[in-house]
C-alpha cells in the first residue's frame, strides 16, 4: 500500500452549507484536488478497477470531470473525449437532454469522437441524481461505444444516480459516499 | 526518445475554418486529445521543462485547461487549482476582468487555493491574445503565489499572447505554433 492510498481523501472534501441554496450541503472537491497527495490518490483509486480492462478512451463531463478525466486518460494511456454543455464543441455534435430541477439542459459529444465498439470509461467528480451521467451514457451508446464503466469521486447514494447507472448495465465505481444529502 | 515524443502532434490538431465566425481558423484540440498517443505526448511535452523545478500546484483555466492541467498535476505530483468563469466556484473567490472583443469577462480563483510563495504552473490548451492567461497570472500573483511558468499546447504568436506573458516575467512554454491566425 502506497502513501497515496493511505490518505483519508474524504476528509479533504470541503462541505459548504446552504450552497448554492438553503438546505443544500455542497461537497467541494477543490480542496481535495488542491492537495497533492489527495489528488494523486483520487486519480489512482478512480482508475484502479479499470486498469486491467481494455479501455481505449476516457470521456469526461464538463467541467470538473475534465480535471479527473484528463488525469485518468493519461494514466490509462487512453484518449480523452469531452462531453460538453450545448454549443461548446466546434465540430458536428450530437446532443442529449437531461432534466434539471426546473426545465431541461443538453450535453453534447462530437459525433466522430468514438468508434463503434470502442471501450470507454465515463468520469465525473460526483454523482447525485445521475441526470447528467445517464445522458452521457446515452450519448456514448448513440455512438455505439461500449461503456465499460463510470467512475466518480463522490456518490450521493440517497439521490439514486449510481443505482440508475447500475440499472443501465454500467458498473459504477465511487470512492466515497455522503449519506443524507 | 519514446514513441510518444516521436508522434507528430501538430498533425492531430483539426482546423475548422470560419468557426466560431467567418475568417477564423479554429484550432480544435479534441482530435489531438482523443488520440491516445497524441494526448500522452502532449502532456509529456507540456510538463517536460518544469519536471526538474519545484512546482507544488498546477492551475488550469476552465474548461480545456482542466483536461491538460489535471493530467499535468498528476504527472508532476502537484495539487490542481481551477481558475473558473465567474460564479462557478463555491467558496470565497477573487476575480479578475479581462477584455473580450466586445466587452469584458471575469475569471475567478478561490482565495485560499494557494499559499504565499507557492510555486505554481499555469496551464491551458491555447494562447492567442493572452487576455485570459494574463488575467490568470494576475489572480495567481494576487494570492502571492510564484508563477514559475505557463504552458500551452498551441501558440498563435501573431496575436501576441505568449510575448505578453514573457514581458510579465512568466516563462512561456508552447508545443506548436500556427502562424497567420
Amino acid at each position: 500500500m502506497t502513501a497515496s492510498t493511505e490518505i483519508d481523501i474524504k476528509s479533504l472534501v470541503r462541505t459548504i452549507p446552504d450552497y448554492p441554496k438553503p438546505g443544500i450541503m455542497f461537497r467541494d472537491v477543490t480542496t481535495l484536488f488542491g492537495h497533492p497527495s489527495g489528488f494523486r490518490a483520487s486519480v489512482e483509486q478512480l482508475v484502479a478497477p479499470f486498469q486491467d480492462q481494455r479501455v481505449e478512451s476516457v470521456a469526461g463531463i464538463e467541467a470538473r470531470g475534465f480535471i479527473l478525466g484528463g488525469a485518468a486518460a493519461d494514466r490509462m494511456h487512453c484518449g480523452f473525449v469531452p462531453i460538453r454543455k450545448k454549443g461548446k464543441l466546434p465540430a458536428k455534435a450530437i446532443g442529449q437532454e437531461y432534466e434539471l430541477e426546473y426545465g431541461v439542459d443538453v450535453i453534447e459529444i462530437h459525433e466522430d469522437a468514438l468508434s463503434p465498439g470502442e471501450p470507454v470509461l465515463l468520469v465525473d467528480d460526483l454523482i447525485a441524481t445521475g441526470g447528467t451521467a445517464v445522458a452521457a451514457v446515452e450519448l456514448l451508446r448513440q455512438l455505439k461505444a461500449e461503456v465499460v464503466g463510470a467512475a466518480f469521486v463522490i456518490d450521493l447514494p440517497d439521490l439514486g444516480g449510481s443505482a440508475r447507472l447500475t440499472e443501465l448495465g454500467v458498473p459504477c465505481h465511487t470512492l466515497m459516499a455522503f449519506e443524507g444529502d
